[in-house]
């Protein structure tokens, strides 16, 4: 079996040889060094390589190499009936939650305003004791497998959590609310409200003034779904009025950010170069050749998104 | 019994009110109100107030009300036969561990480098795989109630941890080393030192080149004892040629920290102002009322630290 890896961040050389070491009987090609209109059955990637034109008649799926599949699901050069898998990788969930815990832990640390009045070299004695994590509530938005893996362990972590998603779950130690009028009850009153939905036209900009509303005074919010779930203009605005006390962003509309973007220079945003959760080495391999197993025996393809019969992914 | 509280921080009231609620039958009286002279048998304070001049002969014990004992045992205005017992306040211990955990966080998440790219507005993709709580080896000095509680906390959480004291210790979970010999083999390669030992003469400066040597490149130091452990010269320039990534230091040599110290405005100095681990109402009213049983049941006192039969501190 042929697989192409087209994935053009930097880290690749260390995924491929990670591949090679897990399906040594696999015949793995890297985009750019591929002839094009070549015979391949697995194309793994994130997004399409622009210099993509159409797949190939031998192709029988696409992994997707990150989270979320918005980018290829929307993208007119696959054919319908190719099925594209998502990538289920232990190590890159573990990652969107410790991003989970470092907001939490500096939102219980109070570190926006820390950092304030260090920039001010202003000494200011605490007027109230410390919070404690039963007392900072967070509310994580969306249930797909990295969500609910964050709010499980926010939850384990002593945080008391709410979640909310568009069908119902149920999930020990959270607190899950669903459909549009779950979404209220899962923010209200929430002292750090965590996107991990998926990019959907039903999602966009469901990050915005009436929902920063419901949270407590002072919340933080941590975007780790897709640029177009906020509404950046409610959030300057929430910032201003000290509505919100923080952000942290690790997504954005147009990425790379653009220099001149304000997000940059705003003392209470903490941005990151979406990298919050990447993929591992060892958890794509083991993914990949999980795929590359279930098309060599013709069964039911893990992590389905779209496409041939669905596995729904637990 | 009368008891004395004699802390001039700002939030003494809800103390007050606590230490009321929890023993009715005493009678608390705080400092400035006091007569000087009026006979008490306990008196609760981190320092001495400046305009303590001798202990009534009434006086049975003093409370610290805070980490470290050092400010009241250096006091001569204490007799020697006085026994001095310390707070034991899980909220306060807990909210040291927290302070922990937002740094190990941070330093997972590479915060101070996400930091100085987003000043510098510089869209910096991943060279790496992000790190696992797996791979970051953290080194506790200080194996007293609060470091232990620290030291076991960062373990459950999953970071593996290495712990120093001056005598043997066993705790489930952590690797424990003691004495001179000990100290190098507790930081060694560490990527996370975090100082919670008490100050005593043998410690002062410990937190200099040779031990910032010892740790992994670009470690980060947490510094939650005391400001005298710390040898501000050899911080700077570790930090200067990158040997320490970052600092986060809740305690200083001369406090309030002054508005000129060059920590204030250091771009990989993250202070907070003595307030990492302050006691809570709750947990320290249950802490006073349990030496308030003793002296009245006349029987050894718990958390004693001079004076008396000691008891040791589980």
């Amino acid at each position: 079996m042929r697989v192409v890896i087209a994935d053009l961040l930097a880290y690749s050389d260390a995924f491929v040889a990670a591949f090679r070491a897990r399906m040594p009987d696999v015949d793995f090609a890297v985009w750019p060094e591929l002839r094009r209109g070549s015979d391949y059955e697995l194309l793994v990637a994130w997004l399409l390589p622009a210099d993509f034109q159409s797949a190939p008649p031998s192709l029988r799926a696409i992994f997707c190499f990150g989270s979320g599949t918005d980018g290829l699901l929307g993208d007119p050069r696959i054919p319908g009936h190719i099925p594209v898998v998502r990538l289920r990788d232990e190590g890159q969930a573990d990652q969107l939650l410790d991003y989970a815990l470092y907001a939490a832990f500096a939102r219980l640390n109070d570190d926006f305003a820390a950092r304030r009045d260090q920039a001010a070299a202003h000494w200011r004695c605490a007027a109230r004791p410390n919070l404690s994590r039963a007392s900072l509530s967070i509310a994580v938005l969306g249930l797909g497998p990295l969500g609910a893996h964050v709010a499980q362990g926010l939850a384990a972590a002593g945080f008391p959590v709410r979640a909310w998603s568009r069908s119902p779950r149920d999930l020990p130690g959270v607190r899950c609310l669903h459909g549009p009028a779950g979404l209220g009850d899962c923010v209200d009153g929430a002292d750090l409200l965590i996107n991990l939905l998926p990019s959907r036209p039903e999602t966009r900009d469901i990050l915005t003034t009436s929902l920063f509303y419901r949270l407590a005074p002072g919340a933080c919010l941590v975007n780790l779904g897709r640029g177009d779930h906020l509404d950046e203009d409610a959030l300057r605005e929430a910032l201003r009025s000290g509505r919100l006390g923080g952000a942290f962003l690790d997504v954005f509309r147009s990425e790379p950010l653009p220099a001149t973007h304000w997000f940059w220079r705003h003392e209470r945003v903490r941005l990151t170069p979406h990298r919050a959760g990447l993929p591992t080495p060892r958890g794509a391999a083991a993914s990949v050749a999980a795929v590359v197993d279930a098309l060599k025996a013709g069964q039911a393809l893990p992590g389905l998104v779209r496409g041939g019969s669905a596995e729904k992914y637990a």
